[in-house]
């Protein structure tokens, strides 16, 4: 259903830093709960591209895909706080998403070419820390279950990829990426005291 | 996954008039547009209801599998559009949906009961509607699938006011359905001149 092909290509510009894996491996429960609710505004995320472009037949076809794996994480994500006795709750956003999204041109058609690369950014992101969850949790099967869902989230940043290649000129949108990955890498600079997956 | 109960209650006041039949079967194809948008409206609402209540455990399970199953029915009318040879385009939302949302009162624990109960009446309505359609479409194979979705639309409807059961009394459930309800039929009273699903 989703394209399987991802480009082999570095979206990041800057790797994790080592006190980020700390923060996260010291505070799993909370790392968790987090990781619900960054499943759940994955899905948002892919759901608002397509209400804001509706007409675009390929867009919406493969965000709809990206959407059902989204909610089908969450699923599984929150199946993990079920089984650890951790309560679903709110939990403060750290700066990323709002820093991220306020990179976003407001005018068309940049904006669209904006988020989609931030979304891809973002996977991207998402991929290389539960990659490095699996590699460092100390509980087998956790780790396993990180290590799962890592490659659907290599897929999802392939496809915001691909989809801002179809839609925008290569040089165009290669450098745009180059801008935001730089932006993206700054922004986690610094780590956000609360153990987050984007802290 | 969802609770297949549904209770045996009338939840709408009032049935849809014959106009809104004649108005749907002379325009299948701007019908089948609108009701795409409808279906990744609906599991948007789901999505936004989560977002609002993520520490609910029964409605953030519930309604996930509601989502789940609104983007599976958004995936097949996008199919069923492909196949006439309609493009994805925006439409004009009918007053419906605005109307609907403005009755929801401002404070909680209020404004949950009644998101909770105006989602119940608008799949109710779906419900209703995708009936008729299933029932005067001069197409066979487009009043089977109508026919097919139908039965989603009920159970929809059901969790909804299940929900709305679980986490208020049911006397006052019930006060303010009776409002809500007489309300969503009010404003149906008058065919909108674009025909749409809740036109
Ligand atoms: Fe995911
Ligand atoms: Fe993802
Ligand atoms: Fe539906
Ligand atoms: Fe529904």
């Amino acid at each position: 259903m989703l394209e399987t092909t991802v480009p082999k290509m570095k979206i990041l510009q800057q790797p994790t830093q080592e006190a980020w894996i700390e923060q996260a491996i010291a505070n799993l429960d909370i790392i968790l709960l987090d990781h619900s609710h960054c499943e759940r505004k994955a899905a948002s995320a892919a759901l608002n591209l397509m209400f804001r472009y509706p007409s675009y037949a390929r867009l919406v076809r493969q965000l709809t895909a990206i959407a059902q794996e989204e909610l089908e994480h969450f699923e599984l994500v929150n199946q993990w706080l079920d089984r650890r006795g951790i309560p679903l709750a709110p939990l403060n956003a750290p700066p990323y998403g709002a820093a991220l999204k306020a990179l976003a041109r407001h005018n068309e058609p940049q904006r669209c070419l904006d988020l989609l690369l931030l979304s891809s950014l973002i996977e991207a992101r998402s991929h290389e820390r539960l990659g490095l969850l699996a590699q460092h949790c100390p509980e087998p099967e956790l780790a396993r279950f990180y290590q799962g869902l890592m490659a659907s989230e290599a897929r999802h940043y392939g496809i915001y990829w691909v989809l801002a290649d179809h839609y925008f000129e290569r040089p165009v949108v290669m450098a745009r990426l180059e801008e935001l990955a730089a932006a993206e890498s700054q922004i986690l600079a610094t780590l956000h005291p609360e153990p987050r997956i984007h802290s």
